[in-house]
Order: C-alpha cells, then structure tokens, then sequence
C-alpha cells in the first residue's frame, strides 16, 4: 500500500537566528514523504536537474521511497533561498530559481496509477490536474497551494478544486480566497468550492478542519527552540493524509488521530533544519510526544 | 463566599462592523463581574462619577453584585471609545477620559478584607497594591495589566509580580516584558519574576498556562459571528478565577476546567456588544457549549 505525492524536490538555502545551511535537501515533496512514511511507504512523483546530487537520491532511496516517477532533466535543480527573522511566521525569499520545474510533466508507472491516496503539493495547478487526470478511481485526494496560483491561476485552482476531497491551505491563503476574517467561515465557504474536508494551517497557531458534521481546532505543540519553519505544512500534510491513508475509513475519529499525528510530526519539523529531524524520526518519538501533547490539551 | 475584583467600572462608546453603542457599561471589574457571577458573588471595588447613570448602578445590584466598595466621587466616570474594524485584534482607542480615575483609593470593608480570592484587573499598579496591601490573608491574588503600565510603571508592577499567585497578560505584553517571542518560554520567564502560575491571553488564538508541573494550551471557542471583542480577556479571567475560586484545591485539573469555563464564557462575551450577552447568560447555556467545546478540540 502506498501513498502518491506530486510535489518539489528543492534545494534550500535557508538562514534563521539559529544558524544557515546551504543546499539542503528540501521541497514540498521531500518534507511530506518524511513525514508520511512513517505510516505508509510514498511514492514521489517530481524533477531535479541533472545537478541534483547523487547523495541525496541514495539518502531518499534509504528512506524507502520509490524514485520511479521522479525525472531527472537537463538543467538545475529547483533551488529556494530563503530567510527567517525572529518572527518566524514570515518566511523572506531571497532568491527563487525554478530551473526544470516549468518543463515538468508528471508520469506515472502503471502501478502508481493505481495508488488510493494521492497528495498533491503546492505546484502549478495545471500540473496537479494533469497528474490527477492520470490516476484511476483514487479513494483520497488532497490538495495544497499557495497565493501565487491563488493570484495567478484562479480558474485553474477552483477547477481542481472540485475533484479533491481534502484542501489544505494557510490562514492567509484562506482569507484571501473567500474574502471572511473569521477562519471557519472561512473553512466553509472553501467546502462550497468542492472538498469535503478544509484544513487550515496557523502555523504557531496550530490548525482547523472543516467537514461536513464537524469542526475541530488544534493548537501546535509548544517546541521549546524554533530552528526553521521551513517545510512545516507539508510535514503536517504528510502525518495527518499518512495516518488517514492506512485507515479503513475516513471516519471524524480518525480524522482528530490524523490531526494530532500532524501536528506532532511538524512540531518534530521545525526543530531542525531542512529535513534534519523528521529523516531520523522513530515511531517511539512519535508517540511519546503524542501523549505528552494531549496532556498539555487542557480537555 | 465572595471573589474580591478590583479594576475599572467605564462608560465605553464602541464602534464595530456590526454596529455601534454609545455609553454602555464597561470596564474590566464589569467584565469579570459578569463573568465570574456565575460560579461566585463578586465584591466590585471601583469607583464612577456623580454622572453614572442610576439604572445601570440598580442593574450590577440586581446582578447580585456587593457595591460596597463601588466608590463615588464627584466629576465623570471613566470613558472609553474605540473602535474595530475587519481585524477585531486590533482596538483603536479614539478617546479615554480618566474622570474621576486618577483620584481613586480602593477601600474596604472588614469584610472584604477577609474574602480568600482577588482580582486585580488592569489599573495603575501602585492601586493595585494599595489594595492588595489591605487584604487578610488572601489564598488565590491574580494580576492582570498592560503595555501601558508596563512602559511607564515596571518597577511597581515587578514589586507586585512577586505577591500575586496567577498573573494574566496577552501575547503582546508577554514578549515585550521579557523580550522572548516563544510564548511557552516567555510565560516560563514571567513565573521567575513571581507568580506560579501565567497564563497568555492570545485573543482568537486562545490561551496558554504554565505553571511548575505543566503547561496547558487551549485554542478559543470557534464563534459564529464576531461582533464586539471588548472585555474577553476580563469575561475570561472571571470564568477562570470564579471557576478556581470555589474549588477547595487548585490541582491541575481544576486549573484545566477553569481554563475551559473561562474560555467559553469569553466566547459568550464577543457573540454581543459590552456585556450584554454574558449578564443574560445562564449555567445552561454554559455548560452546553462546553459540551460542544469539547467536542470540537481533537483529543
């Protein structure tokens, strides 16, 4: 059983008041599947350049992940420079460079067509849509974006948004989408777009779900030192749809599980750079923070 | 068995997306009063002017409030106008009038000063401490302040920091009195300047405690339609202090109840303008949407 994951596979150049760390592996891609494959094994589906190096694909490979779908072009990598200031929840670009991202069109091995439960990362919703467009009959598809595609690809995003069952998105991205401060309204007003199920992100805030019979509110683990947010939402994707992509039925009590695994895996996350920490995660840290997280839930 | 609540009695002119009121009553002993009524009777210790209108002094009366202790004197009463506008976490002062604040010196009965639980709500430090210098032996004192004492008076609320038990602030004046942007951390820093308990009023965020054996995070009461934030973190601190007030032991469960009453009243009080939701609140209502509270946190 496996989970399919369509995203970037980055090199990050990332600088925070804890230090700096040059071209590590990252991408939305790369911080799900660290965090998803502790529940069920991922296939990536995804580009590098022919600059990507040798270490990294043997470091994923180590992981467990099947490589198959993802392509190595002529060109560089997709590289990210980026910086954090004391308030962490503004990350600052300093540098983009998409290399053989736009050239980018996913394919997919048989098996892979077949796979039930499909993460979709922040990309080019038309990329998205192709790749969705190849899969037969999946169970479970989830969506991520960003403002760009919001600003840029509007018809594109809400037309994607129809065949998905789970949108993930910021509070940012959230308010700018339907126009409503007040973030379950929100989270509402995004279900009438098509998914049946609306999380969103709050960063130190934690996250909110909206579905049909029920809303839920989760505050973020309380890390003790914030090293780099880099990655967070995606690691929160990756724990939450990997514990729902084993379960037999997407019931709310599954849902709040899913929630809470999310949630600790990007706690685990943001204390360390890049992929660092959720690379040598073990299922027993996992779920020791499990349950010290629900004692700090004053319910 | 009564809660002893220091602070302000306003005449506040509010202004909103939803509306507008002019006049109504106010305050941060008012807020808390109309919150903590429902575990406790409240002793106000206040003061108005020869202007406040009788009807909302046989109002507080018929709230079962003791106004022993409500002084007043001549001149006006202290006026608040504000304003909020599409982000309620900002309020925009337009005008304060002090009245006959500045010339205020708490007095009490023989009485009150034997009432075991005490609030000391937002007011210049030094009256604070004039107050709680006249109390026998109170077994649970908690503090609330503001940016504005903590800029021109820090010597006399840190002198005071060290007699109380629970100290309240938001996030705000969290990180600006110990220049930490972890809240966690930050509310660890703030027990070392006295109390043994802090808790970080972080508005539609919720709120967080830490104390010596735990720390505690509870995300707000998802409201339907936010119509006026003024007094929520006074409504909170009267839902958690009168919870807290009549319980024989502050263990840490009842400090977890008493964040989840607390919490939930606050939420009552931002449904309407001033507190005109939470004096027509019943225990029912209550309890029911701690019920339905309960069931919207994912653990």
């Amino acid at each position: 059983m496996n989970i399919l994951a369509l995203g970037t596979i980055a090199l990050d150049t990332i600088k925070t008041p804890s230090g700096k760390r040059t071209d590590i592996l990252g991408g939305s891609a790369c911080h799900f599947a660290m965090a998803a494959r502790h529940f069920i094994k991922v296939s990536l589906v995804s580009v590098v350049g022919q600059d990507f190096p040798k270490a990294y694909r043997d470091f994923l490979k180590k992981k467990g992940f099947d490589l198959h779908s993802v392509t190595v072009l002529r060109g560089h990598t997709f590289i990210w420079k980026g910086e954090y200031k004391k308030d962490f929840n503004v990350a600052i670009t300093r540098r983009t460079e998409l290399g053989v991202l736009p050239r980018f069109k996913p394919r997919l091995s048989a098996h892979q067509k077949n796979i039930k439960t499909v993460f979709l990362a922040n990309l080019d919703p038309d990329i998205q849509a192709c790749l969705l467009g190849q899969m037969h009959n999946p169970r479970l598809v989830a969506l991520d974006s960003m403002n760009y595609w919001i600003r840029h690809k509007p018809k594109s995003l809400k037309r994607l948004m129809k065949k998905v069952d789970i949108y993930f998105c910021n509070d940012a991205e959230a308010k700018s989408l339907t126009k409503e401060h007040n973030l379950f309204k929100a989270a509402e007003a995004l279900r009438k777009f098509g998914p049946r199920i609306v999380i969103i992100k709050k960063g130190e805030h934690g996250v909110l779900l909206s579905c049909d019979n029920a809303k839920m509110n989760l505050p973020a683990y309380p890390v003790k030192k914030l090293v780099d947010p880099t990655g967070a939402g995606d690691s929160f994707a990756g724990g939450f749809l990997g514990y729902l992509a084993r379960r037999k039925r997407i019931s709310l009590d599954n849902l709040k599980k899913a929630l809470v695994y999310g949630t600790v895996i990007a706690s685990f996350n943001v204390e360390k750079f890049g992929t660092e920490r959720t690379a040598r995660l073990n299922t027993k840290e996992i779920n020791q923070r499990v349950s010290e997280f629900k004692n700090i839930i004053p319910i």
